[in-house]
């Protein structure tokens, strides 16, 4: 399977993130894609396709303040890296906004999520990671791999969240709709609820998204991904969230799958986009599903069975040292 | 002027909050309350009126969640004090949530407002302080002072922020609604926003809220209080903002202030609710307007002159030696 890596997706580093309280050390760590790498052996690079595929998904408010935001926090006199501390949480709409404070709530929902010196340069690569492994697909493969770092489907249209900054899967899917694939599907079977993605083909119709993931109440992102949220307007019926426990194991897991690729065979795609996170591992250290490295196989082969084009996208996975292998199985099962 | 207090609002005591990206000593202290006790000097306890007064501002499941947070967090095996990390800024609606993160980014706008162990007791009393103040006005006092702390005008029917938890000055204006005054307006003259007093009134035209305060663009709390604001359904038009630059004087501030009181008496309420903070003054550590002592003297005069039955309910202000002086110098103008 082609896989697709640029090195400059390594420039994202911050060092803590707000959690349970306190800053701890950042987990979604470059090394995170340096496991991968290893264990799936070479990359291509991607071409840039320039932003305007970034923009057919985000704001360009958003993007704009994704690249000055780093600047606009040093040039306030700030150490570290930019969090934000206060959230509208009601009435959100486009206001003058001129404090850095206040853009940073404005573009995110969490504090978990800074924006360091590199991060925009590696974002920018890391959709175009993404973008290179829908075109393979558009252009006749079977199935490509996106090696995306950070992930992305947290990330809303105006929003940052949960180590996400750009929505990759939604970037590749809107890809592919502007390519004239009249209907895309998005599995996404991360541990976390991908609520970027959600937001983003909220009222489409053209575009459906199913997820399997831990139950909102107890698990991030709290406020998105319960079972009755199922779209708006044109979009109505083309989201389907299948929340599941703390504790689930493969054959839970697996039947919820089933059931999410069941709707997306009813829905008819011309495409699939596949949100993988391997934080469904057994030895993740924030995540609390039991999968077994050779568990991503056999899920990865229900997928494949339903004979769709393929783009998977990296998501989370926080076990690092075997990250690589669960990434490999999954792919091994395609 | 009668004035109330209660020494178990001084139970409240976090110690540290999130701002400008890391954490900093809580502005908040207790020793607020002690400079202002020191200076207007022998003030009265609050009668316990009961739950019933603040459930008619507050949504029940808002004050369970205030009394049992810190308890919870505790049970979840944390330390320090409980505050939230990821907020619903999207479709924020009422949700089964079963974790202590998820309930604090439910009931909350930002991270600088932590739940100590004492803070239930404190803003419970806090509360009835402020309704002992309106019983007053609304049994023959001209006026009464309600030295509430910590502040209340950012905290909604169902969210905390702002060092606020307990909306004081709303339930002292709906105290007044309750018994039987047909127009209640409140005049917040804090150097922030009071947005959670803007929202709990937000539909109603039986409650004038107008505010004099530092632009949103630039300031706390961002998202609320820019001019365009001005009331939603039945309280279209029953909502006043007057956001001024930083460096704001005496003049333009008066002027401003002078506004509101013509908008108020137009609106010819029954009773006026102040939510006065000394964050307008000069010497202010986290606020940039420039009043100085002597003036809250004349400012609280041409409040006077409106005629109104007034309860002054205290708000900010974090130049902890001067708070006590410039409080006696507004209320000396009454």
């Amino acid at each position: 399977m082609r896989a697709f890596f640029d090195p400059r997706q390594l420039l994202h580093g911050p060092t803590a993130e707000l959690h349970n309280g306190g800053f701890a050390p950042y987990q979604e760590t470059p090394d995170r894609a340096e496991s991968i790498l290893h264990a799936i052996g070479p990359t291509e690079m991607p071409a840039d396709q320039g932003e305007a595929p970034i923009l057919a998904v985000h704001s360009s408010e958003y993007v704009e303040f994704l690249k000055s935001a780093h600047r606009l926090w040093r040039a306030a006199g700030r150490e570290g890296d930019p969090i934000p501390y206060a959230w509208p949480v009601v009435g959100r709409r486009p206001l003058r906004l001129a404090r850095i404070d206040a853009l940073l709530g404005r573009f995110s929902f969490d504090a978990t999520t800074p924006i360091a010196e590199g991060t925009w340069d590696a974002v920018y690569w890391n959709a175009q990671t993404a973008i290179a492994a829908a075109d393979a697909v558009l252009g006749g493969e079977r199935a490509a791999f996106a090696l995306c770092r950070p992930p992305g489907h947290h990330a809303g249209a105006d929003y940052l969240g949960g180590y996400c900054h750009l929505n990759v899967a939604a970037i590749a899917a809107q890809r592919a709709r502007d390519a004239g694939v009249e209907r895309v599907a998005i599995l996404d079977i991360d541990y976390h609820h991908g609520n970027g993605t959600q937001d983003i083909f909220w009222e489409r119709g053209d575009v459906f998204y199913t997820s399997v993931h831990a139950d909102p109440a107890t698990d991030y992102p709290f406020f998105w991904g319960h079972a009755d949220e199922t779209g708006g307007g044109p979009g109505e019926g083309a989201t389907l969230n299948l929340p599941l426990p703390q504790g689930t194991g493969l054959s839970d897991f697996r039947a919820a799958q089933m059931q999410a690729i069941e709707a997306i065979r009813s829905f008819n795609p011309g495409l699939l986009v596949v949100s993988f996170g391997a934080d469904t591992f057994e030895g993740d250290p924030i995540s609390h599903f039991k999968l077994s490295t050779g568990d991503y196989r056999m899920l990865a082969g229900d997928i494949a069975d339903a004979g769709l084009p393929t783009v998977i996208v990296q998501e989370g996975g926080y076990a690092t040292a075997a990250l690589g292998t669960n990434v490999r199985s999954f792919l091994s099962g395609f």
